[in-house]
């Protein structure tokens, strides 16, 4: 029997519940199907080979065999961290391909000498190279609740595997199994409302990782009738989105995050929109990290749309620049940032003791330096100037792709960088990390084939006059 | 264009929304059929009764009748009250049955002398009395949302029937209608579960009459899996529940409700439970008043339960005693209450100042008095045996029906009074309205038909032996 | 035990399979909630009365009322017809209104002055006129399948009464209430396809009364993809359509019925289609003879269609003239048929010994006639002719309705005759009824309004120039 | 535009339709997406490479790739087959993987030490050795008819396959794929019954591969209330059965299958049956052959109907012995059969003539010996006692498992030989190939597992003393 206290967590967490589940509720299945009174205790080293072996050999036929593998889940579940890691290392050690197996396919291969033959030993080999452990994990997705499961085991192999890169290879062999169950094939999309099932909305409010939900309230206003919006499932998980986007239908382009939260706004009719905006994008499972959905989602969602709400002639982002402050910071430091005359002038006519560049500084570091109305005028230029320079040069280490990952994940999909926003979000977050800016992406449908190529092959960032302006 | 805060209503309101909602929003299809520009003004009264007949008539066949009943629905959701009130009145006064064709059907049945003659005359009767009303009114029920429209007419209508009892005749038409509409056969018994849409949750919240949901999680704790919520739909509304009632799964009779509604207390496995409690029953919606649809839904839920949960071994309820104060108020003005030897005893033991009857007197107008522990002590036998007098013996003025409405509700389906519970209800109104006592009354399923025979005809309250004894 | 027998009926039925069912298997849940072995033999006429009291006084509670209804339906489903009719004779004989309640409230009724008081006296009256046995018919509807049932009692009601007069006071009650509860508000519209149960389509195939289905293969034809199939259901009968309509798209009219039906035409995407064509609607519940739901159907059916496929430039029908043989044999008989010179003339030219009249009178009676070329040449002038004389001038008996059923159908509604096809129909039916004529009725949804009143109001027929031609 | 002869097939084929379907309707969705009129001819190979080279470098992005992968998939359906073969070609002899990165990567895997080193090394290799064409088939699977693309894809793999074995590679990396996608863990086991949507029952029809469906009668026969059916489908083609199965609910084991077929024989209630016989198991998909789920679906068909149905006490088969004939004809050719005294003193004293051996032999070869009543009697004995030989004594060339293709099924799953049954199938197949006779299989629940060690490890064949008596 679990206290209410572990399922709906604390105060602070109360409000969508905390990620703490009563095991028996949220793995019902598998406890049903493997209660059985007699099994050993997993444990125990030699218990638990014993079990994967069992498991693995299938004795007993397929059924008994995912008998045991729900007793194995079962164990894990219950277990506490120290217990867990304990068991994921025996299967990413012990149980991997067979060195004899795969040293008689490498010279298979060496062998062959029609195209037919190399073909049969490479398949041979790649076959050798399959480690035991996959097999186990298969086994695993033979569970109702399966699938679930393993997302939950990648989740905590990544948490694990800072600290513990033995872990490795069973991370790695479980990524790929998930990338391919987890196919963008395989995915629906469905919309959610407020007429969506609550345990739903509630996940909404969970995974949200953009903007804060606050309250019910927040929510139902984010499913009001001039927003939408739409997630990815996978057929065999229903009850937990992958991913969701949230979308404001608007007049022009939306400038102002706070605006669009706001829950007292007016309401527009959604045929009088004729501008959708993509305001909040996450990724609702650790355990599907480096699996990308985004790009297809963001695409479909579009199609939608515009069959639905035939009056949109635009879809936008109303984005943040999660890494210009980090970015601001270094420039400074490595003294790569120089005022222009016009921009200090200003400064000087506004009558700041500080000097800009201390200014600068106090902007990379802390939110706090929007209260002085004189500070805000005379930085704005010179930020959005620095703002424009972030998105347009600054790359990653070594490489073509922008620095900043929301422009990257835009841009790869052909978007364009349309306009920076002042004060275009004002939450601590925002003035924290973006000074306060956001930026929009605008999706052209006619050029996102043209700029996706342009961004993908060659690098380059297609921006809107107004933007490439500010540098000038 | 509605601004939010007229749809989620202020702070106050704002956990569950308020009642007032977008017009164009909520009464989507009627906007969308009444689609005219050249509709006259209705808020005229010639206009309005031009449209009336011109609906009635059928001119340009059904279809557009339906357009005019969408016009006119459409207008009338737009007024404010007083040219609702205006509209009502017309409808009511003038659109009767008529009196020439009322009188010849008389004259028929006079004359009728077979029993055949005599049903046709009775029969041609029956049409001639119907008044033209009934037909706008059927004809409003051709819209989409036309049944949730004569509901909230009929809501209306009680709400102005107070004052202008002139609507009499129009609020009477509606009830017979809805009230063959709305028949128990037609109605969908659905479980609601925290998997159930947002949108009906949140009107859960908002219709619940007797413990009053105070959060999110309040709401989510009453759907756990120890708890069961029912509800009656009608299969054209399928949007707003009629009635729900909420069952907690427990060990032994529940005798305390503000356990239940802990929502860090401990969940039980629904397997484990041996008792049923129906801790709430609600009433959803108030245009359909004086249409019961209590006593099936109890009944059916039982049935649903007894099917589910075969380890059920009691069904019962856990109920306030919403007149007992009230009831205990004017005892006491009339001198009607008197303390047994024992009770004064034990009142003087305890050094209480106050003599009994004030205290009682006490009890009887604020929920204050429980603070002081020797108080209680001493008041605890004397309220549990006035409590057993109320529902035993006090009774409906001039009739045999139980004086507790909730009491007679529950001795109509065939149950019995089981137990007293002292401090069963400790919140304000618990306190208030029923000196912190609740109730169980006990579904005896072998017994429902005696129990029911007993107090429908012979006005007899069947009770357990324990409650009796109080009496002793 | 049933043999399948009975559940598939003989060859000859067994296509579709027969009406008869098992009983156990159709009405399961009726079976499930009479369920009690102590019942006494309702066939007993004491027995009988002795039951629908106890039911109809609610002896019990409401739940017990429903187990005896439950058993009164039980008992009646299995009676053979003399049982089922001494059962219905009791019921409309014995159980109708209280005499002396109706002088009284006749009385009170004439006692009233002030409006207020008539109304309510005319209230009391109308509730003094209920029969007592409406509330039993209502008690059966508060079975899972108790609409069903009814529908199938005024089935019955409606064959027995032909020959049991004394009858028709229940089946006047019946039908009432199937008609405040089949209102057309409640009614669902559904699209039918191959996707749909087969259980389903089996009832179309059994219900089809226009142009018979031959086949499965046939059905599916019907519903490929440049057809549609629609019906309206009861929210509480969802297994029974309650009446269906078939449509064809098309490239122009359609003028053959043999060719919309063969299986092996090609097939046009539905997009390419200009014209619909609705080609068959048939009621399926004798049960709900007399209450209407095509008018209703049709139109929601064009404005469906019309938001589906915008290609579509015309609605129309190709339909029957199952009057045209019937009166042309009566004009024949009372010698009001003459022909004109010209039609003359091609009789002698084609060198036809039998004279014109005689081969009309051939036509009026069998479909024989058509075997001969020159027969057909020479007739089809004057059929064609004297079929727009029918349409377009011939009234039923003492009214301004046109004579043929399915015109006064299509005219009420405001289609207009837009072309009369030559061989139309060439099936042995379509010969014998309509002398292998067909005709379309044009839905032009700008004039619906108006071609329905002149109508309706004035019995104009209107009419396509080229038909109008056709009498010149 | 296609004829609807394409659609439906001809009479022979007509009843549940050919497979052969309209381009356009059968892969709508395929054709939507690829909708562009500048794409090159495909089968031109220059185009075609071309084509497949730009999807998989996702040229202008993801759902660029998408449409390119539709606008192959498109062309491929609407090729003849010489054209698919070339296709198909190509894609298996030219897409494959890298060889100077397998010869990298396996260098990479010598020079590891550290068991990490290894593990790395043997992943980098797994992924080296991934044929290119891998990725165009996961492309196809991105469109929403993709699954069952790539299903028709492989059968056409596998019917090419024979004569050209050079596709092996392709035809092996799609199973792979397909064995992964496919997996037991997501795959839905539904109940067909009769509500189910007449195309669906229609591939029932068509796809049954043990006991031919004559008529939807029979169909609907097969699905009647003393009848069950389920199948396993995959959630990303719902229209498409993967494998199902019929059971018949009895009393006492079935042992004609004639019986069990008849439409008109007795119906029995559902919870009156003792026991479930399976008597019929199909796969439905030729393109996922190889990949086998018959052993999860029977065990929760039992798991399933041991809930509903808990007076349910035995599950059972009624088989078939597909080699039975075959495996004689070869015992009688090497002169391996003999016949025991009595067996031979039972033929002359029926006073057959021909020698009894003869006469086995005339069994071996065709269904017709049965005709003669004291051939029967004479060759029953015989007959039986060879039957109980073949199934527990013949073995699989080479091997320890049984000879007999369903046998060894069953065996494996965990079920014993229970009882042969004398002319349990008396129609043409039956007596041609099986003599006539049918065996039940029995799975004893709590057998299972140790039945399945005993065979899948020991290759032992439990069976009942009655089979094994014939032996003696």
């Amino acid at each position: 029997m679990a206290t209410k206290q572990e399922v709906n967590g604390n105060g602070k967490e109360g409000l969508f519940g905390s990620a703490l589940q009563n095991l028996r509720s949220a793995w019902r299945e598998i406890v049903r199907v493997s209660r059985k009174s007699d099994t050993p205790d997993i444990s125990n080293p030699e218990n638990l080979r014993a079990q994967i072996e069992a498991c693995l050999e299938k004795k007993g036929g397929d059924v008994s065999a995912r008998h045991r593998a729900a007793e194995l889940a079962r164990a894990y579940l219950a277990f506490p961290p120290a217990k867990r890691l304990a068991f994921l290392r025996v299967l990413s050690s012990e149980y991997g391909a067979d060195a004899d197996l795969i040293a008689g396919a490498v010279a298979g291969l060496d062998a062959a000498t029609s195209a037919e033959e190399v073909e049969t030993a490479r398949y041979r080999l790649r076959q050798a190279l399959e480690p035991a452990r996959l097999n186990l994990l298969r086994e695993f997705n033979t569970l109702q609740s399966g699938p679930r499961f393993l997302v939950q085991l990648r989740k905590d192999l990544i948490d694990f595997k800072k600290e513990h890169p033995e872990l490795g290879p069973l991370e790695r062999d479980l990524r790929e199994l998930l990338r391919s169950w987890f196919d963008i094939g395989f995915l629906e999309m469905q919309s959610i409302t407020w007429n969506s099932p609550a345990s739903l909305l509630e996940k909404l409010g969970r995974y949200e990782a953009v903007h804060r939900v606050r309250s019910w309230l927040d929510l139902k206003n984010r499913l009001d009738i001039d927003r939408r919006c739409f997630a990815f499932f996978h057929p065999c998980m229903r009850e937990e989105p992958l991913i969701f986007i949230e979308v404001a239908l608007v007049k022009g382009l939306a400038v102002q995050i706070q605006e669009l939260l706001d829950e007292k706004a007016e309401v527009l009719e959604s045929d009088e929109a004729d501008t959708a905006i993509f305001y909040s994008i996450s990724n609702a499972q650790k355990g599907l990290v480096g699996i990308s959905f985004g790009n297809f989602l963001i695409k479909q969602v579009v199609a939608k749309l515009r069959q639905e709400l035939p009056n949109l002639k635009r879809f936008a982002t109303l984005s943040p620049l999660p890494g210009f402050a980090r970015w601001l910071a270094r420039e400074l430091e490595v003294e790569n940032v120089s005022l222009r005359p016009g921009e200090l002038k200003k400064f000087k006519a506004l009558g700041l003791e500080e000097s800009p560049l201390q200014l600068l500084a106090q902007v990379a570091q802390s939110g706090k330096w929007a209260r002085d109305a004189s500070v805000c005028e005379a930085l704005k230029p010179v930020l959005l100037r620095l703002c424009a320079d972030y998105l347009l040069n600054a790359k990653r280490k070594g490489g073509a792709k922008a620095a900043d990952p929301v422009a990257h994940f835009h841009l790869t999909n052909g978007a364009r960088v349309e306009q920076i926003n002042w004060m275009g979000d004002t939450s601590g977050k925002g003035m924290q990390e973006s000074a306060g800016l956001m930026v929009n992406y605008l999706y052209r449908l006619d050029r996102i084939d043209r700029f996706h190529e342009d961004y993908q092959s060659r690098g380059k960032i297609n921006a809107s006059k107004s933007v490439k302006g500010l540098l000038d």
